[in-house]
């Protein structure tokens, strides 16, 4: 039975200890066989995985030549460019999602949600190219699939069987996106989503861009159905733009709404406009998790794959500048993704996978707002990465 | 007489040309005498140097072991608890601005706008500590000193006699802060502010935090006294978050009166307040510079000195994601900064002094989101920084 100590590490920045791993697990320290395997940590800082809860591997550019974008400011604009580039640049989806797999794990992510793109002209396509990337690269990166649909439902017909189809095929969670402001008909475009849920037994997380009071309308009927089905914990919804609005009075009342239903909320800390304010939404009880997004894609330039990256951003966006705060911003890249995709064996604690990463840095706040290179990440016990520098290259 | 031909560059990520330096400055390309030294560029995207237009050198923490912030929330603590840090901690401003100075070179930094803390407590020692930094690494980096009266001018008596020595000292800028806001007397702040600009023949940098209505009546002083004294091009107002308020009447009122009285804008783009809207301003015609503030500091864990990311930050403020647009975030960096401090040899023009950065990317837009290390920076037609690494080192 496979043993190995890590020596000389600081888990999350706190006193020098040991871990050992057993099995792929984290053991209790006392239980130390003979045989057992070591590694020094060189005083590093030991955290769990970075849980990287949204993001849309299947048409990131990342490794293709530059997309220079020239799209216009509608959400739509950006949905039909997509669609259309998807054919023009030849982005292959189990090629995109092998090259983000690779890189994130390469940055400590070990757990991924990503959001794939099912519609009437690419069908299950961009499904199937992400499990290829799931089942070939599971000892790197746990990757679980979100059936998204981008280009809305209701509007074309046809989307909601390729839905179904996706769920088959193994998308564990069905999305959705803006009721209203895409498929123009709110009750029908939850309805169907929520209806696929409770047929597959799968959580939902849904894209909700819409503004201010259309958005906290939508969200009243996400809240709703939630409780209707008994979806406690089992709902997310992402971006959540409606919570940034001015009426305070409203935004409190709706905190109490998705705390009170055990909704999730997935941010990813946007600087440009109205956003969940996270310390007072984890103040109210809710699990709040940070994803980076589109990587490099036909949406925009920004966007890396590094949760650290992400951190910084929520910590920036949300003003978290004292050191007690800047460890709540990395609880959105750790410990509060895990509590949104249901991960049950995450953390440092005896019993938890082994899903770890080392940090350089004197300290917590300094490891993350520095983000040097890893110094080592571990999948289920096993080293897979070192300085930055994965094991496995991507296609 | 020494010269100087780097091949093969790509000038703002355009076609490929040479690029001929006689005497620090560039020359019409014709003119190659036979003795000139050449370096290739690989095809590296050439830019003019980086203008860092509002930093905080004096008081940064680099190199220093790291503060565990836990100050309070309103702008005082903040300015409180630094001022009782600096004796705390040992802050010495040579040592420390000369850290930032090195750093910021090897990113690429060519000109530095740096608001020095001058209050009944430090005296000028910052000053001082900074006006050797600024001869020292001259050949480095061009550093432009801001009296800075941190702690307030009128609430703590003596600090208009050391603004004065300030002055008498290098200072090249007067700076102020919050007249309402902090000093509590608007006119009396401002009337000062602009009485020792008048005596000392220097322009002015205010820091403007106050927000809304407050900072906008602020603001409404700061155009008055620009016009009546004559100081079009010689006036920046720094953070201006007022013109982030939702009134928007009123911000298109002061963006023509801004405009009119030719008062620059300096924005860090920060994510969790409202701001200044940089397209919207350029547009108007206005010039807007961009800096990092504060390294590192009492304040704040998250900011580095490199303009690159703060170009990212400014993009991603304002929403600028296309290709022109992400030019356009670059140019508060570079351009912007440079007609901020009225450097008149600025640029990749015949002429202009050879401060060049060599970037690698695929086009413009590439290079300033990837920001890997600088290939190389030059300063004065002398490089000073290969692959990140500054040719001196820092203390």
């Amino acid at each position: 039975m496979h043993s190995l100590v890590i020596r000389n590490v600081r888990p999350m920045g706190g006193e020098t200890t040991s871990v050992t791993i057993r099995e792929g697990r984290i053991a209790a320290t006392s239980e130390v066989p003979e045989d057992t395997e070591i590694l020094d940590g060189g005083g590093a800082i030991l955290i769990p995985g970075l849980v990287e809860a949204h993001t849309h591997m299947d048409k990131t550019l990342l490794g293709m030549g530059w997309y220079r974008n020239e799209v216009g400011p509608r959400l739509i604009d950006k949905i039909d460019n997509e669609r259309m580039q998807r054919r023009v640049l030849g982005i292959d989806p189990a090629r995109q999602s092998a090259r983000q797999a690779v890189l994130a794990a390469s940055l400590g992510t070990t757990h991924i949600r990503t959001h794939v793109d099912v519609d009437t002209e690419v069908g299950v396509a961009g499904i199937e190219g992400v499990l290829e990337t799931r089942e070939r690269y599971r000892d790197l990166v746990e990757i679980e699939l979100v059936a998204f649909p981008q280009s809305g439902m209701l509007i074309r017909p046809g989307t909601v069987e390729l839905m179904e189809k996706a769920l088959q095929l193994g998308a564990q969670v069905v999305g959705g996106l803006d009721p209203a402001g895409i498929d123009r008909d709110p009750k029908g475009h939850l309805d169907v989503v929520f209806d696929l849920a409770e047929r597959y037994a799968v959580p939902v997380d849904i894209h909700l861009h819409e503004p201010a009071e259309l958005g906290a309308f939508s969200m009243e009927l996400i809240i709703e159905r939630t409780k209707a089905l008994g979806m406690q914990r089992k709902v997310t919804i992402s971006h959540a733009f409606c919570l940034g609005m001015t009426d305070q009075d409203y935004v409190s009342a709706l905190i109490d709404s998705l705390a009170q239903a055990q909704i999730h909320i997935l941010t990813t800390a946007p600087s440009s406009r109205p956003a969940p304010a996270v310390k007072r939404l984890m103040e109210a009880g809710i699990v709040v998790a940070a994803g980076n997004d589109g990587v490099r894609d036909t949406w925009g330039p920004y966007n890396s794959p590094d949760m650290l990256e992400r951190a910084v951003l929520v910590g920036l966006r949300n003003n978290l500048r004292r050191d007690d705060e800047v460890a709540l911003a990395l609880d959105t890249c750790t410990y509060g993704g895990a509590r949104m995709m249901g991960l049950d064996d995450y953390g440092l604690e005896p019993g938890c996978r082994a899903d770890l990463v080392l940090l350089d840095g004197e300290t917590l706040a300094e490891a993350v707002v520095s983000r040097r290179p890893r110094k080592m990440v571990m999948k289920g016990g096993k080293v897979i990465a070192r300085d930055g520098i994965a094991s496995i290259s991507a296609p």
